[in-house]
């Protein structure tokens, strides 16, 4: 049901491979990155256009409802209806990417789109977005405590099941995990953002919001967006294989959540509440 | 002139930093993320609002103006007039937050909004965003050929340029290079399109535009986006320490470009024009 039929997650190329002073002409694979639109409405509203993103096709669905949620414009899953491709457009190429995403309940356009022009680029103010977020995300719950081996042993199990990055070496991972070390969800994706929102629309799918008894490990760096998406999911520690940035680590204290970076075999370091971390071993 | 005075690109934080069993209490530095709007106007036009776009300080003026010229706003920087800073705003802590673009010639903001939705976000389509992009952009010129020797030294020269990254770990980095491996200019940037953009924008301020003889070389990994921004300016060659997206070959080959992945020590894969690299060393 979440994956588009008509697209894979990864496309074959022709390579030209230099290795030293040989070369190799030989079939490769490309991680595949094509437009998505997300189309919302309400019972007897047109659908409109909500955001478009560059993505990897495949878990579409959790895509654009966890977009909707991450965004604020789906309050509960209980509001949602149905998702479904836009079938019969021109060119049929676009048919698998467009998504609509039909709501129980009318959707206030207007007030969307003046709500994510504020959180998806912040409006004119960092400070004002993380005021305005604090309103409709409140601070997430103390949740659980990582043991300093779990967390250690988070990076290189997302590692090990990036399927998609094996073949193509080529996109960002996001996985939800218990404070056992457990994998409850993993995504990827050509765009971070993307990754994550995957994973939330998961949770509304499987009804598992919010997620504060979860680590969110993600593959690269940790920047404000990725904070955000994880707060309004409820997801108390965000765990990251690179940096922070400034504005991640503000957002993060704001909403009281654990922001761990560079978590690399036996190394890791905590920006934020580490009182989430057990410092012994 | 080209740099925020009120913000640095990196910002002094605590860490709880992990090795092993042991934890120790540092100063750390994180790279600085803060949002930037952009906004554009003619003579006689009340300035309005271009993009917001989250960015790492230093170079605004570059990112402003290279994202004028990457998104085909600004056709020519004959056409540009000033740049400034919005002083005077509130809160204070934004006056450093909104840049505002003086153009000669009027700015016609409502094909702009369309312009600037089709080729960002691709519109519904990656297909007929390209055939547009082709309209406005033309193929690139043949351009140079680069030797094998100096096509892998590039990511360790970028590398060696990086000094936010060198204090932070936390961003991307995009380099012109000569052919003959002379680094023209670098930027840094924690968004991937950003770093672009301010070498396009150094480029514009120089009119060096077209950079038909440079070779980019970029941190990451090579997407749509990177690809369209150096076709808009002219590069020929597009050098990536990590993987091309599937879009990103794709538009590659329809604009004439070259693209290089996994560029590593002495090693690199060549996706697109492979005449543009020796392949003697």
């Amino acid at each position: 049901m979440h994956d588009s039929p008509a697209r894979r997650p990864t496309t074959p190329a022709r390579v030209t491979a230099l290795s030293g002073d040989r070369v190799l002409e030989r079939p490769d694979k490309l991680v595949t990155e094509e437009p998505m639109e997300i189309r919302v409405h309400g019972p007897g509203q047109e659908p409109e256009s909500l955001a478009v993103t560059m993505r990897t096709p495949g878990h579409d669905f959790e895509l654009a409802v966890g977009f909707c949620v991450s965004e604020g414009v789906l309050a509960s899953p209980d509001d949602l209806a149905t998702v479904a491709y836009c079938l019969g457009l021109e060119p049929a190429r676009q048919e698998y990417n467009v998504v609509t995403v039909r709501f129980r309940t009318p959707v206030d356009l207007a007030g969307r789109a003046r709500q994510f022009v504020a959180t998806a680029s912040c409006g004119l103010c960092g400070k004002a977005t993380l005021d305005q977020l604090e309103v409709s995300c409140p601070p997430v719950a103390d949740g659980p405590v990582l043991t300093r081996s779990t967390l250690y042993s988070l990076p290189e199990r997302l590692r090990a099941e990036q399927s998609v990055f094996d073949a193509t070496g080529g996109l960002h991972a996001a996985g939800c995990f218990g404070v056992d070390g457990s994998l409850t969800v993993l995504r990827e994706d050509v765009g971070r953002h993307n990754a994550v929102d995957k994973v939330i629309g998961w949770a509304a799918f499987e009804r598992r919001l919010p997620l504060s008894d979860q680590v969110l490990m993600v593959s690269g760096r940790v920047s404000f967006e990725i904070v955000q998406k994880a707060a309004v999911a409820g997801i108390p520690i965000v765990c990251a294989v690179s940096a922070p940035s400034s504005l991640a680590v503000e957002a993060a204290a704001r909403f009281g959540q654990t922001v761990v970076g560079f978590a690399r075999h036996d190394r890791a370091n905590v920006y934020t509440r580490p009182d989430r971390v057990e410092l012994g071993t």
